[in-house]
């Protein structure tokens, strides 16, 4: 496809002089680029082509050099990246040192503000809001927030705040009835209700006509003033829960006319208070496979354009996320009381399976974090056993519920903790980086992570059968494809395993994805003559403390291994431990993430930024080594 | 005042069988307990005056020996503590080992989830009602919330999550138009119109019978379905927002009236799905002095019951809270971009001075935690200078925030955290015992905490003149007495300094409120003929490097000292340096607080459970030293 449009396009501002037709075109020329460009690098493919129409629009009116929009999450922000200036290095989208998939400040001035959490949106654009007014600026501040993330707790707490301020701001609703998955909860089937009402205007007219004809009601009602004069309003519009809430609500729109949606926009700017315009989009929008599987193509791989079919590695072990998947389903099955809860990730935790074969047992709360965990909380303190999948950078959201609902009351809610370490091309936003250091300092916490498929299971049967908190954390991806053994084997709470014992003077502490390097980075010390003892701790909390002692009899080197930050994490548990109990002679080295956000990349490249792969692990203990 | 009917009840059940003139008595016996045990102990007066009644009439309908009574926050739920077994121990209430301030479900089978956070009772009677029904109990599910409470983002994912799930549960929305300020937000102002409105009863049945009885419209009305009929239906309820999100809406009521209730609680018993029943309370109903000030009369010490005023201690210094507010108030008068931020705790921050000298530059944003770090990251994306002001507990809810929206964009938002460390009666869920944990890990985020006033003054004016993330955590009370300077000095970021200099072998290292009991701790210790030197950290992050290593030259025992977990808190960033710049000959001893929650009582007594006091600091630097 021919780029004639969008070849002309150097910034936003060029957008507002296009004709209906060309504006059209660039349309078809953007997706063309978007879709070329996910199933190159892969990509968030079908929120990106639903806002193509909407951008588009939005920028013949707004200026995103000068006026201020905030994309919530800011995967469907692909044209705003596009129409900004970085269309030419748009093949560069979530690769090292490319351009990043979200909406990111240090990336260009148009960037208003950073994103990649949900939920955020409207907070920022009151703050901006606020900011504009006290220095008495000109521009205009939007939101453009999805309906998934509409759920968010957050995104309520800013609405209601916006509401009452009676700042200047424009929330646009980008409405396709989606989070991930499908939408939930009492929020999406209002938006579901009002969407779609062909009768509505017609008689909206006629009734405002004849409730003010007439002579008794009519007059009563404007007379009454307060509830009942809002509620006849209400009636008249469709978006009323949003007038309740303070907005002059606008809506439905068709968010794929851009010449309608430009006489909106261009009436809105002129709005005094809070407008929110409701405009409803089709996820994947352009592109037929993205349309029909919108929740396979949310954040998608690399694929094939003309067939859609993802491009899988061959013979890829499973994912950590499926041997999840299977061991909960087979465990439910033998147990009742276990029930699945996710926020709006039923795809992305696997649980999309446990929700056909436990419809019952199974709860999807929407993108609302801070609810599932309390939620669960009380379904554990209630007799039930519910597993809570998240991704432990989402989990960040529920650290209060985790600490004030479930561990503080030592309730057995099993946590697992998907995407924990770095997750790759989403970048600084999604990377479980702090996991191991925001829980292990929470009373009553039981935290394990598994070296493999196997351990995983056994570390769910585990987590399953014990009566508290618990929490288990594994990473993105395929996992390390040794045989999966039926059955289930109940761990020892807090004992680790012995994987190799060789020389005693090194002894490796790995946790997690680390094991897997760990027993590499000692075969290449052992090529080099050094021997070195690998332990698998499987507990970051509590530790196996009689497990240290037994190698610090004979240690010189301790070194610790990690896929979390180093400040606050696992080896930092080891290094109060050898300090409390007074064993601070052996010497101690640290892997793990240092102190700085990670970067986009693939994950062996982040490793290797972090320096966490085998052959940087073994240089590292050479090197300490031979200064001891 | 006498009793007599209070003496006659043994548990909640006994309610149902009063009448209501007994009611009534009951009511007026239990404020006279309630005023007369907050006078002596301090406590949640006004919230719990406001309930009183409310309560009565809930357990004449439900017995929360069954039913599953979840009261948001827990501070207005002293009633339900002295009907359910707990009137003979209610004079030791929030003393150690007395009953606690908050329902704990430890403490009584009654209380069916523990809280003290806002806004998770609605989460929580999901959860217990999904439950109920896996289990075909029959126990009613009820959630008390306050209208405070219900700006939280938590309460509107429960609400909107019960809203469509379709679960019996009762949602009772507490009303008094305040949180422990005057309440703020689109949802307040929605309140307080459908609360009062004489005309509505009337005008609705007019306006009902002649909708219908119209051949034309009525007829259009009815059958438009959707939208239309929906938002009539919605005209004739005042609490149509509540009816859009899926529940049967019932009220106002008048709180205050036990019969009244009593007949609504008991058809709402028989409705399916979810129902809110909106009722209006007065904060402090009968003790005038609370109904007057409620705020004041919130959460308060230690008062003389027949003259409302409070009992300070005389000559008592001025707390870190006072000093902040004056401090911000004198800065803010030079930098025209400093504003503040407040989550509902505009009194409780020391705010409330500021909102009235810079009321244009003042954000109360609800109790909203989420939304107010993100408001103030764009504030500060947008060239503002705002301090956000939150109790570290309730800053726990913005954890993620904090990460993504902050520190990740290295923003400028000053984070004062006030209530850091052991705060007292409020027990486990208030203190403040985990930030240096769950901040020190965060990339980019400088932590301090001040020794005394004019270090408050000095890092605040340094945090304001920082370009980039930094948090002051003080502790709650009254701080060290020493004379106010005049003006600021602007502290290095990362230096601490020196206090005595005496020993070279031990090393105090102290951050915040323990910089006072270290120096006490050497005195004892020069008493014993050990010397001991004694270092302010200033900083938790980032450390004074430079200063541990001089100081590790000669030393032998290193001690770090802080009011916080000891788990991944500041001692355990000292050692990581030490390990990580090879200087773990050099033995530690940690002190702070150990991984467990602590109860409520005395900061004194809380002290000693931890062994922070200066004699017990003393003992152990002298026990451990001995060992060396």
């Amino acid at each position: 496809m021919r780029h004639n449009v969008l070849d002309k396009i150097n910034n936003a501002a060029d957008v507002a002089y296009l004709k209906i037709d060309e504006l059209n075109r660039l349309a078809g020329e953007i997706r063309d680029k978007i879709i070329d460009t996910c199933a190159a690098n892969g990509g968030h493919l079908a929120p990106s082509l639903g806002t193509v129409d909407l951008t588009l629009a939005l920028y013949s009116v707004f200026n995103p050099e000068h006026d201020k929009i905030v994309w919530d999450v800011g995967h469907q922000a692909y044209t705003h990246k596009i129409l900004t200036g970085r269309k030419n290095r748009f093949h560069t989208l979530r690769t090292k040192g490319g351009i990043t998939g979200f909406p990111k400040m240090s990336e260009s001035g148009c960037d208003a503000f950073g994103v990649g959490h949900a939920s955020t949106s409207i907070s920022a654009a009151v703050g901006m809001a606020i900011e504009r007014d006290i220095c008495k600026n000109d521009y205009n501040v939007i939101s453009v927030i999805g309906d998934g993330a509409f759920t968010g707790g957050e995104a309520f707490e800013g609405l209601n705040y916006a509401g009452n301020i009676g700042k200047n701001i424009i929330v646009i609703l980008n409405d396709n009835e989606m989070s991930i998955d499908k939408n939930v909860g009492a929020m999406a089937e209002y938006l579901a209700r009002i969407r779609i009402d062909p009768q509505y205007n017609k008689v909206k007219k006629d009734l405002q006509e004849f409730l003010q004809g007439i002579p008794y009601i009519g007059e009563t009602v404007w007379k009454a003033g307060g509830s009942l004069k809002d509620g006849v309003y209400a009636a008249l519009t469709p978006g009323s829960l949003f007038e309740f809430l303070g907005y002059t609500y606008v809506g439905p729109l068709d968010g794929h006319n851009i010449q309608f949606m430009k006489d909106v926009f261009q009436k809105a700017k002129g709005l005094e208070g809070p407008v929110l315009i409701h405009v409803r989009t089709t996820k994947g929008k352009g592109y037929a496979f993205a349309e029909n599987e919108p929740d396979k193509f949310h954040g998608v791989g690399k694929f094939d354009r003309q067939t859609g079919t993802l491009i899988k590695k061959k013979d890829a072990p499973p994912s950590y996320t499926e041997v999840f998947s299977n061991a909960l389903i087979e465990l439910a099955g033998k147990n009742n009381r276990i029930t699945a809860i996710t926020a709006a990730m039923p795809s992305g935790t696997g649980l999309k399976k446990f929700s056909s074969v436990f419809p019952d047992r199974f709860f999807d709360v929407g993108i609302a974090e801070e609810h599932a965990m309390t939620m669960a909380a009380a379904m554990a303190a209630t007799g039930g056993r519910p597993v809570l999948a998240l991704y432990s950078t989402f989990a960040q959201r529920a650290y209060d519920q985790l600490v004030h609902d479930v561990c503080l009351q030592k309730l057995p809610v099993v946590i697992c903790l998907d995407r924990g370490g770095l997750v790759g091309a989403d970048g600084p936003t999604h990377h479980g980086a702090f996991d191991y250091s925001y829980m292990r300092h929470i009373p009553n916490l039981v935290v394990m992570a598994p070296k493999d498929e196997n351990e995983l299971r056994n570390m769910l049967y585990t987590a399953i059968n014990y009566d508290g908190p618990i929490a288990v954390r594994y990473p993105r991806g395929s996992a390390t494809g040794v045989p999966v053994k039926d059955g289930f084997e109940k761990l020892e709470i807090g004992k680790g395993e012995i994987i190799s014992r060789e020389g005693k003077g090194i002894v490796l502490f790995a946790v997690g994805s680390m094991v897997k390097h760990s027993v590499k980075a000692a075969e290449l010390l052992k090529e080099k003559g050094i021997l070195a003892t690998v332990v698998n701790m499987r507990f970051v909390k509590p530790l196996d403390t009689a497990l240290i002692d037994e190698m610090a009899k004979d240690a010189k080197l301790f070194v610790t291994l990690e896929e979390n930050a180093l400040a606050g994490g696992f080896g930092s548990a080891v290094l109060e431990y050898l300090a409390d109990s007074g064993k601070n002679n052996i010497d101690m080295l640290r892997f793990g993430i240092p102190d700085k956000f990670i970067e986009q990349g693939s994950c062996p490249e982040l490793l290797e930024l972090c320096g966490l792969l085998p052959y940087q692990i073994a240089e590292g203990i050479e090197k300490k080594y031979g200064e001891i």
